[in-house]
């Protein structure tokens, strides 16, 4: 069973770094069921771009982007939890982006949509979670983007979970991700049809959003993994190799979907995010009601190095937080999280196996 | 002592793959002096964007890109060589490229151009040879394109050189690199002034030049060397942080200094090049008048890979040719060549000096 439903934001929404919002909601979805003791909530923060759909449910067929993780039987476990994902705030799937309409003024927010922060996206998570009744969840778990949120979770509601599992995230984006990311944007904004942010919604800037998702499909694979499913591969679609072609399809699939202000908004809080912002990290995890942790990090992720995972654990131990670190060997690099589910699976299953809630009964 | 002059292309030049150039020319500069028996001249092909001036010379005094190398005493030792430093047939610092003037019309070559290929490239070194009555070459050497040029340049002229010299280049493009410059090309494309390669000299398409810059700065570098310089430094420019001013530094140098045009055509001929084209590669080192071969790579180089250069050493080396490979450690990443010069200095300065030609007297 799957709700799909949408929770209020405290109103107005004060945003981390100035603006507030009028009637905000974050949409979400649910699996499993609360159970009596309100103890295995499992809330899920996601990437950049993926809805709260993150499994297909008897109200919504088409399968999710955590299909194989999100099932009876499966590593997160819809016998034993209620899982909870959350669309960002900025996000258009939902929940109150520049997509949205501003009841001010009865026009989409767009380019007058307030700056956003991971913060933010944590805050609106925890409205969510307070919405459905849920004092503490069990474990806050998100990859990417979402992985960052977590850290973020627990730095502003130190006692709102029990465990905690970053996928793939970091703690403080690298130059790099941040140089990589910032040229996506300016690919949005060289687009005439982006006309300073006030491109209508029937002519948005197409061809800029491809741009940046081709970008970003580069960097979220490995060269490795391109090599052994294209090389040199002529192109079937009028370019000059097969990889061109793989970049367009991509691309097409997330011009279809986003808007570019969101896109926007959300790759520049991805930039602005370091958790030290709050205190010395372990004293943060040291305050909080963490009691255990898994991070898991991918050895050829480009954009989330393999070292910022470890940097992760290592603040979480220094913190008392007992700490499990698994590095994946994928070829997939920073998407492996989406497409290489066996090792996620293993991974994830070995840990709530061993970190259930008492009033939970394992699985024979 | 230095040249700086042009010589004819062949007239009318016939591309590789089609179209032809009447009155083409390729310009070149020269440092040290040809012996008399014409057997001390190292061949130097450049990367996509420098122009012949590896060097400073009497005629010209600003530095060089191999300032360091190219000198009196130097790794490429001009008391003992006779150093020819090409710029790429298709480039915009005198050689006849889509920035010059169609004879047959008066007007900019622009977009109607033809199609260059690195073997168009390797051809037009190969005409400055010849004008410079030179048979044999004692070594071909470059770095990155030049690096392909070297190898393209022995499979068309396979008496042409004694010894090679391939920095940083491939005998193919891996589908990782396409797809980076194939999106470097997208920038400058999606750039309104770029008005379908008809823009005027003076109005460019300078935004999305900048752009594709910016992608290749990060791609020519590594993660680790921006997380060094940069780590998470607030911008001075105005923009979040400090590693966007470096990129945009980067990109005005250049936006400056290349021509739209030319940009596109060099950037596709990499990705169109495969020396494979040419028949077995081990075969062909097999029947030319190679003698030795030093290969360098960069193991952090994300854009020519180490296998790759390890691919090169090999074929030679099955070819029958003495071949050295040498693998460095730089986080310049790709760009090792151009900035890391200490590594290179050692390496080169060690080959040069156990291959010089019989008529050049070692340095005591």
């Amino acid at each position: 069973m799957s709700t799909r439903n949408t929770a209020p934001l405290p109103d107005p929404f004060r945003l981390h770094r100035g603006g507030e919002l009028p009637g905000g909601v974050i949409a979400y979805e649910t699996w499993g069921e609360l159970n009596a003791a309100r103890d295995n909530a499992v809330l899920l923060f996601t990437g950049l771009s993926p809805s709260a759909h993150a499994a297909s449910s008897v109200q919504d067929s088409r399968p999710g982007w955590w299909e194989l993780l999100i099932a009876a039987g499966g590593a997160l476990d819809t016998n034993r939890y209620f899982i909870i994902c959350v669309n960002s705030l900025g996000s258009c799937f939902g929940s109150t982006g520049p997509a949205s309409i501003d009841p001010r003024t009865g026009y989409r927010y767009g380019k007058h949509f307030p700056e956003i922060t991971v913060e933010d996206i944590a805050r609106g998570g925890h409205a969510v979670v307070e919405h459905l009744g849920i004092r503490q969840v069990h474990a806050v778990i998100g990859p990417s983007l979402g992985g960052m949120t977590v850290l973020a979770f627990i730095a502003l509601f130190p006692q709102a979970a029990k465990h905690l599992l970053s996928i793939s995230g970091t703690d403080a984006a690298s130059p790099y991700a941040i140089a990589l990311r910032s040229l996506q944007r300016e690919a949005v904004t060289l687009d005439a049809a982006w006309r300073e942010g006030d491109y209508l919604p029937e002519s948005p800037p197409r061809a800029g959003l491809a741009l940046a998702r081709k970008i970003g499909t580069i960097t979220y694979r490995s060269a490795r993994e391109l090599q052994q499913r294209f090389a040199r591969t002529p192109s079937a679609e009028g370019h000059d190799f097969a990889v061109q072609d793989y970049l367009a399809q991509q691309a097409r699939k997330f011009v279809d979907a986003f808007d570019a202000n969101c896109y926007l908004r959300l790759s520049r809080a991805m930039d602005l995010f370091d958790l030290t912002q709050h205190g010395d990290p372990a004293t943060l995890f040291q305050r909080s009601s963490l009691q255990s942790a898994l991070v898991i990090g991918v050895e050829l992720d480009q954009l989330f190095s393999i070292e910022e995972q470890s940097r992760i654990a290592d603040a979480l131990r220094a913190g008392g937080v007992s700490t499990t670190f698994a590095r994946l060997d994928s070829l997939a690099g920073h998407d492996a999280f989406l497409v290489d589910f066996a090792s996620f699976d293993l991974t994830l299953r070995r840990w709530f196996d061993t970190h259930s809630p008492a009033g939970v009964n394992h699985a024979p």
